[in-house]
């Protein structure tokens, strides 16, 4: 338990120093070991031309959760880069609010493979899904 | 030179009906058949903890430039959307402005492929690599 | 019952036209609906320098799985080609067996998302996964 | 030219380890710093099921393009491992041979990206096209 909300406060921690997901008002909604939620209401500002979530916002949301729950696995002095990702836009996000669920797949010592899923506000309808690799960097400052 | 400028106008139009790319400065540098030119300055909203232009920004103007390459081979009455993508963040987004440069592959009747590289504002160090898969779509409305 | 040896028979019947298939020696070894397990035994040609199962083995296997996963959702008169894939390459293929499980993530009218996972021969250590786009095109010949 | 040679001779040897690579008949066509060119001729025992070459045999071709350009932007006593890859299948490759040509976007000290077109035998139509992440590894036998 307490490891589970120190875990909560580090990753909560590196989200808070994002400006760009203060912009986009992106939600950090769980954190466990290897998986990781974040959330993102829908607002004007963030769609395209039918009024849909913009694909933009719908990717950064993935690649987020990928790499936070990379991190999770990582050692404390660690920050996580994305070194590539693949994703499939499934469907449009048309809907209220988006959530990505980001999973490691494989954490090896310099590489690790997260995907994530990303759906409508009822959990269920499948919008987006990532495939991606993430690399270790050791924090310098 | 006249039907540049109506391609121009064609995708203009279409780029300035989308929120987002206004929320993240967004700008329409060059269009011509097959090749689209977008870029983004450097603000502290868009960057992550380190500073640098966030991946989803970077990731935002790549699929973006690949799309709008695509539209412009595809007919008058077309839409594009975009089915997946692939990219590979090849170095930090350290630099006051980005540029991206999309080109199309192959433009088939439904499905047109295309690739984006991403640059510093010399144009000159690559950020970042795209290559993306998009769908004709026939506007409705 | 009948329906699921009906479909059974439809892609064993494609997957046996399939020359290359022969000469790797791939084996299809379950067919459901949105869902097809295809394996491949170790054999000395079919290796890389360190005597591992070559990456191209396990992206064919792979790929066909998720090929024929995608085409069991397809009317009986189609065929299904790949448009893309990506696959992430997680552990060495250093197991006497290979298996690619493929599985649907979404059926469209044109395009189908399926994924795959490649395991070893316990079914349990994860060797590769795929994420792929495929397209659903019409026999006539 | 002489260290042309060398470097030639170099990626020769790891070529001729891979039995896979002999089973498919590939063939080592042209070495330099930072690109490799790898072909492959058409034989039954190579194709799908409308006789064109298989998917499998266009994407190993265009991986081991793409791993061999990495490998000679590499000091000496590495190997390289493909850590993924995507690949657009363009056209069928319904030629006589196609030509694999891996070139790398970037070389870094752990990761190498790479690219790779894979083309007909006039080397002019394009059948494929790769975006991979290579990783270091040192020989250790």
């Amino acid at each position: 338990m307490k490891s589970q909300e120190k875990l909560h406060g580090r990753i909560e921690a590196s989200f808070n120093k994002q400006p760009f997901l203060t912009l986009i008002g992106a939600e950090l909604d769980h954190v466990e070991n290897g998986k990781v939620i974040i959330s993102c209401k829908h607002k004007e500002t963030l769609t395209q031309q039918q009024g849909w979530l913009h694909d933009g916002v719908v990717t950064s949301l993935a690649d987020v959760s990928c790499g936070y729950a990379a991190l999770t696995t990582m050692p404390v002095d660690s920050e996580v880069l994305t070194v590539e990702f693949k994703i499939n836009l499934i469907r449009p996000a048309n809907t209220n609010k988006i959530i990505a669920t980001g999973q490691v797949i494989k954490s090896g010592k310099m590489l690790v493979i997260s995907e994530s899923t990303v759906t409508d506000e009822s959990g269920e309808t499948v919008i987006a899904k990532m495939l991606a690799t993430m690399i270790v960097s050791h924090i310098k400052r």
